[in-house]
This record gives structure tokens, C-alpha cells and sequence, in this order.
């Protein structure tokens, strides 16, 4: 079915969850945390991986071929538009033209919330200039739809803040978020087990990215393929339409918005 | 990993997925729906479906056959022990001495809340006349621990009322059940969605069962296939060992329980 | 407004606040917690808790007097029905035949949980006696229409265990209890904070009880003023009817079942 | 004690419930309700309303006297900064040089969700001119931040869209905020009932302001009431200290970051 294929930046892709770099033992277990994962779509922070920075130490991308994944570069550590616009071009440097990044500009290092002024500025740069941005966000819809209208190939709008794994605190938002998208939305942050990542994808999103809750779990790989498989696990019930929720199975209609919970 | 089969009366199961076989819409979809589950444990209603009751008429068991499927014949429809007694005796013989029942006694037809002064009486009667009782019951520690105690070889509390989708709405009670079980504590009624599934495997109970959310999804097959993925999904993230929930990543200690949510 | 008073075994009340007497640091904290409260009903443990048991003591009656309060004593600390009637005859005797006690008979000491088999045994003996039966028992709506029926005057549902200010867990399993209801229906057990209380309350219930929230926050007498104002809010807010939960405001319906939270 | 006045733009408040004027059936259920909540400061937006501006027609003022209430002007129905800037000066003239207002600066009439890039324009220019900006804005902390840090006098988060009635849907956020907070953190929108109010200020926060709640309760001037209460008690329970939250009473530790809940 077409419909379980994620079109992204002109190509498709089978699985829905892409998986961060970082916070491993070492680059063996991070290979098979990323193999368990499924994941496609790897991505990889510029500024505190050797991607070819540094001639002569372990290089990432020995580990995670670009052969066989989609690397995604992103800005994480960064916290203005500048740094990040930077960051992105030192990439597709590194990356041989490589155009697609994930863009992300913080508002602090205490709480890693994304600055999203500084986000749409450095959007609007990078756009113009030919990257195909991938864009991390607040759960903001008004944000969210305006770098849409920038251009941004896919929003990424948090589920709780980075590293939390609070799940998704805030469901409403995402919904009128992917309401009015016409860019795959995938919910990025936040994801602390696997129910927390079938929610997301319950939801009707295009796909997750995690790193933490696979990365810090106490058996990284087996959370990786607990990880593949609530993502599919969500995306088919979405698909699939639940059955209705009901005070009781009796219950002539189902629960209303006067009931509190 | 022996840890990855559910051991029941005795025998091992790859799947830790029991499903019903109630409110399809043909024994066809019924098929598929079981068969895209990946169940090996199927429960039947004795007193609603024709196991061989009815000559003449569609037998279950033709679509659903007990060489391929553990066939687990339940007492829905009962609100008394006598009631529920003698339908598991009628079950035995006509399963050919079959002695693993599912015992259930309702409170009323309305809510389908368990009775759980019958349910003891009746799974007492069980006990000692052979049967290997799996039993639903309300999410009562204290009664799941005596249904425990009288031998029945596993309690199955429900997460929700029947046919509700509600999900799990106490997983306190549930944890303090499974924190005393020795027997397999498997969630029974309320799932409403793959995500239910997986936190309930989450909590590190043994195996869920399930009807509705997937004879009443909208595509009951490709549900099937969530609902599989789904318990796989949460049991292994409960092996894995998720990372702790955090205010923000930064935050020196996880949550606590003075923080309201 | 009639509605506004609690009719309680054949008399009213302003306040629909009952409160405990364990935990306090000593009777004079204990008194001005009470008075803070507003509550009208005041219930003592009759095993632990000095009503005249021991003359030379002090005794609790001296501080919070039969004359302005409603004594209820409860029959903490019983694990059998036995125990539990015996502790209700032991206080009608100390209080010159007052017949209106609080029933609980707890499951363990661990989790204190009710025991609904020995209370179910209890009620039907002691209303048997001549007493006027209040009941704790778990948010099972069939046992606590069977305490109804069996004639108890008010049926007291936990909102959580005892001592463990989570709040209401099952706003679900309490709706059904009041619908099905003829006499009060008050929350007893699991309060944490005022919200909780307030939350007990809109949910249409005639009555809050609790004990910990208020002797163990760090303020006690601040709690207890900050709990009878939650309880007012709660039961006005349920009175004027609130208005409908929508995704957004411009949403032509409210949220439904379908929605997943 | 001093803790419970509200110091707000040089000024002190006993009450901390700000209430709007939007959406009821007459000018005389305004006044009524405004009086039943208590409230000392009274929000009216300044485009909708008549404060001056049509002469001839009956005016809010008459009923709700600026000799008595703290008038509020907000910019509801402003959808770009210029907009809002135009109806605070506006607002200046009509109401004799009062320069405390309520900015807020809409992203759609659909969501009526906050643009917060032109919020942070309009405050701004608005503090420059002179004025006392209490700003309506998003949970996104960053944004808090650069508010407080812009000069204005108070920051108003929402709890959920205006008009939703969802409650506190992203408690962590609003921590967060006041963590970092100097000046008053008031939550603004989003309130649906009772125990929604009171939650907010067990947050910690300075106050609530809410309109929809009691506009369109089926009885607003007892819904007033109820939310006078709730945000007294939330108050009073915050400064009390709660009790921790624990699995069950004889529990070791309270809750923690590694239950899913």
C-alpha cells in the first residue's frame, strides 16, 4: 500500500522512525541500536560527530554508511540562526552537496526549548539557499505552518522536550498541527518508551525521530527494536480507525467534551 | 530468551496476544483478523458461539482449529457462579475433556463490570473439580491475590470495562497486582488502541487480551496486525529499561511525586 | 438552595467535607486543622484512637466535641468483618449508642486496600444491628450497589488508596456509581491536594472524606481551609453545569470519543 | 500575609482571579458574575466592546465602574502587531491616559492560537511608548523569557486554546516558566471548570484569568463563585505544601521518573 510508504524531499521510505547518534557507549553499539531501529533516516549532530571533521579519529559514517542510510545533519548545540545556518553549510561541505538537513536553534541549554524565532530566521536563509530543511519546533501551530509556507520540506514539532521523555504532552496542538500540514509532520523529541511513540503515530503523524529513550534505555538495542515496532504498531491503527471510546460498552454515544477527563 | 515465552498452564507461547473471536462481521474476517494477530491462544464464547452445540450450523472451530489455535472457551454471558460452573462443564465435553477455561462472572448487562463475590465462588467450584481457571476480574488486588491463592493458573484484571476503549485507567492497581503475582497477570477488556496494548505490556504484565478494539476497528485486520506489534512493542521496552522522566534533560533528578502530574 | 445541603442518615449539612483525626502532630494542630476545615462530620479511629477507652488519657472528645461535630467512628485498623463489627459495637458503646459509623475492613496493611468480601459480611450485620452503615469500599460499582441495597446509608468509594494522594484515578467507575446511586455517594481516600478534591466534587458525588492530604501537608490548617474551599468550588461548578471541552473554540462539536485522550 | 496579595504594575490585589467580559447574555449577568467571582481587575477588549467609543450606546463602564475595578483593555481580534499597538493607544485615550493593557496578538480565527513573533514585536514598541504590558502568550518558555525580559509586567501563558475548556494541558511548560519567572506568571486561557483553576495556581502561578468558563457555564454567576473558590483554594494548597504521591501508603519512596505515569 502506497499509503505506508513516507515521501520526503522527493523519496520514499518504508520505515517511519528516524533515530539520532548520540549518547551511546560506542559507535559498535550505536550501529546496532540503529540496524534494531529499522531507521532509514540517521541523523547525526555536525558539531559533536566526526563526520570527516577530523581526519585520522573514528568516523561515523564508517559505521552508518551514507551507502545505506539517508544521513540527516543536524545543528544540534547551536542557538542562533547564525550558527546554525553555519553548521548547515559545513555539512553539505563535508557531505559532498548534500542538501538535506534538520534544522534546530535552542533557546537555552538548561531546557534545549527551541528558539523558534531564531528558527524561523535561520529556515528562511537556508531555504533560499537550496537546503531542503527538515525544521525541529515547538508544538506551535502557528509557527509550524509558517515554516511550512517557507518552505520547509517537513515539520518537526516536539512531542516533550528533548532528553524528557515525557511522551506527548500535548496531543491537541499536534493535531491542528497536522489539520493544516501539507509537509509530512513528525514528532521529534520527547519519546520516552514505545506507547509514547505509538501515540504519536495514532495521531496521524508522518513519522518519529528519537535518540534518548532508545540511546539511555538500560538495553539500547532491544528498545531500538521495541522502538521499529510500537512505529508501525501506530501507524497501523491509525490506519486502521479505532473503535470509539464509551463510558461503558452499553453506552448509546460515546465520551463528550462534558465528561472531565 | 526464555524470558520472550509465555508460559501458561504448563505449556510455552510465542505470542503474548489472546484475542476473542465476537462481533466480526463473518467467521471470514474472523479468520484474519485472528490469523494477522498472531495469536495461538483464542477465546470463545460458549454460550454466543456454535462449538459444536448446534449440528448443522457453522462451527467455529472449522475457521479456528483447535490443532493450529489453544482454544480457550469462556463463560461471557454468565452473572452467576452456578451459571458459569455449568458452562465450562458443557465446554468440557465439548472439547473432549479440555480442562483450560477463561471464567467470567458479570455484575450486570449494562456495564459488564466483573462480579467478583460469583467470580470467587465459582472459581473455587473450578479449582477442585480440574479446571485450569484463567479468570477476569476488576483490577482488585486484594481479590486477584485470593483468585491467585485458590490456584487459578492465571488472573486477568482488566484495564478498562468491556467493549469501553477507555485503555488503562489504573495502572497503580495494576502494578501492585503484578508486584504480588506468581501466576501470569495478563490485562483483559479496555483496550482501545495499539498504544493501550503497549502500556500494558509496559507495566510488565504477562499478556493481553483483547475483542473489540479490533473486531470493532474499522479495518479489524490490519487492527489485528497493530494490536501484534503493539504487545511485542511494550514487552520488550519493559525488558529494555526505559530512561527516566525528566522536567527537562538537564534537570538533575527525574520527577517525583510531589510534582501534581 | 435545598440542594446545597448534604442530607446524611436523616440530617443535613452545610458542609460536604468529612475529615479525619490520624496523623496530626497533637490534638491542638489536630482541633484547628477541624476547625479550618468547616467540616460538620469528624470520624475516629476507634482501635487507635482514644474516645474514653482509656480514662487518664487524653481523650479526643475533649478537643473536638460531640456537641459541635458529628462523631463518625470507623473502624481503621480492621482486616475481617469480625473485627470490624466488633469495633463498631465497642464504639456505640463508648458513645451512649450513637449508631452511625464508618464501616472499613482493609484487604492488607501493605496497600491497605479494602477487603469488599469481609465488608460485604460486615455491613449486612451491622445494619442488621441497627446501625447506620457509612461504607469505604473500592470504585467497584457492583459492590457498592450491593452495599446500597443491603441498606447502608452512604456508600464511600475510594478515589485512590488510602495515603497515597494520586488523586482520582477512575472518574469512569465513580460516574457509574452515581448514576446508579440512591443514597450519598462520598469520595473517601486518595485527595492529594484541593484540585483533587474539586475534581471528586464536579464529578457529581454528595460528599469528600479524607485525612492525609490535610495532616500531611506541610501547613496542615492552610490545607484544610484550601480543601474546603475546593470542595465548595467542586460542588458549585458541577451545580452550574461547565462548558464543553473543544479542540479549539471555532470546532463545531466537542471532542469525542475518537479522540485519544 | 503579604504572600497573598497580588503586587501587580506597582499595585496590590486580594484576589487572584482576573475575569473578562466576553460572551454573556446581558451587561447585567456581566456585572453579576464579575461580582460573584470576586475579581478585582476586569479585562475588556477593546474592540468589541463599548468603553467610549460609540457614544449613545450602553457602556460597559456603567456597569462595570473603573472606581471599583482595575479596567484591563486587551487586543482581542488583533491579528498583526500594528493592530495591537493601534488599539492600546486607542484604549490610552478612551480610558485618560491608563496605560496598563493586555496584549495579545492572535495567530488565526480559527484557533485563536498566539503569534508570538508579532506578541514580541507589539510589546516592544508598547513598552517603549509607556505602557504597563501584561502579555498573552504561549507556554513556549523561551518566549516567556524574552517577554519578562522586554519589560512587561506580567506574562500570561495559556493552560489550553481560548475557548477550549481543555484545563492545564502542559503543566512541565508552565513550570518551567515560573521557575524562571521575576515578575507575576498569571495563566490565561484554557480554564474549563473548577478543579482546571485550581490546578493552575497549585502550579505556583501568581493568578488565573478566564472568560469562556463563566460565560458559558449553563449558570455563569454560580460558576463565578465556584472559580473565586477554586483559585483561592489552588492558592492556599500551593503555600499549604501537598503531601507526596506514592504507590500506596507504607510505600518507601513517592513516585517516580520511571512509572510510565
Amino acid at each position: 500500500m502506497n499509503d505506508e510508504m513516507l515521501l520526503l524531499a522527493g523519496k520514499t521510505y518504508e520505515s517511519r522512525l528516524l533515530v539520532g547518534t548520540g549518547k551511546y557507549r560506542d559507535l559498535e553499539e550505536t550501529r546496532l541500536a540503529i540496524e534494531a531501529s529499522g531507521a532509514e533516516i540517521v541523523t547525526v549532530a555536525v558539531r559533536r560527530t566526526n563526520i570527516g571533521q577530523t581526519p585520522g579519529e573514528p568516523n561515523l559514517l564508517d559505521v552508518i554508511s551514507p551507502d545505506k542510510y539517508t544521513i540527516l545533519p543536524n545543528t544540534a548545540g547551536c542557538y542562533t540562526a547564525d550558527d546554525a545556518v553555519r553548521t548547515c553549510r559545513l555539512a553539505r561541505e563535508l557531505l559532498d552537496g548534500h542538501s538535506l538537513v534538520k534544522l534546530e536553534v535552542l533557546g537555552d541549554e538548561k531546557t534545549l526549548y527551541p528558539n523558534v524565532v531564531e528558527t524561523l530566521k535561520a529556515a528562511e536563509v537556508l531555504v533560499k539557499d537550496g537546503f531542503q530543511v527538515m525544521v525541529y519546533t515547538s508544538d506551535d501551530p502557528i509557527i509550524a505552518k509558517q515554516l511550512e509556507e517557507m518552505g520547509c520540506v517537513a515539520v518537526m514539532p516536539l512531542g516533550s522536550l528533548i532528553g524528557s521523555g515525557l511522551g506527548i504532552i500535548n496531543p491537541y496542538n499536534l493535531r491542528i498541527i497536522m489539520e493544516q500540514a501539507t509537509v509530512p509532520i513528525i514528532v521529534d523529541a520527547g519519546v520516552g518508551t514505545a506507547s509514547d511513540a505509538a501515540i504519536a503515530m495514532e495521531l496521524g503523524c508522518a513519522g518519529v525521530l528519537m535518540n534518548t529513550a532508545i540511546a539511555k534505555a538500560k538495553n539500547p538495542v532491544l528498545m531500538a527494536s521495541a522502538m521499529k515496532k510500537a512505529v508501525e504498531a501506530g501507524r497501523e491503527a491509525w490506519l486502521a480507525g479505532r473503535m470509539p471510546r464509551k463510558l461503558y460498552a452499553s453506552a448509546s454515544s460515546p465520551l463528550d467534551g462534558l465528561f472531565f477527563k
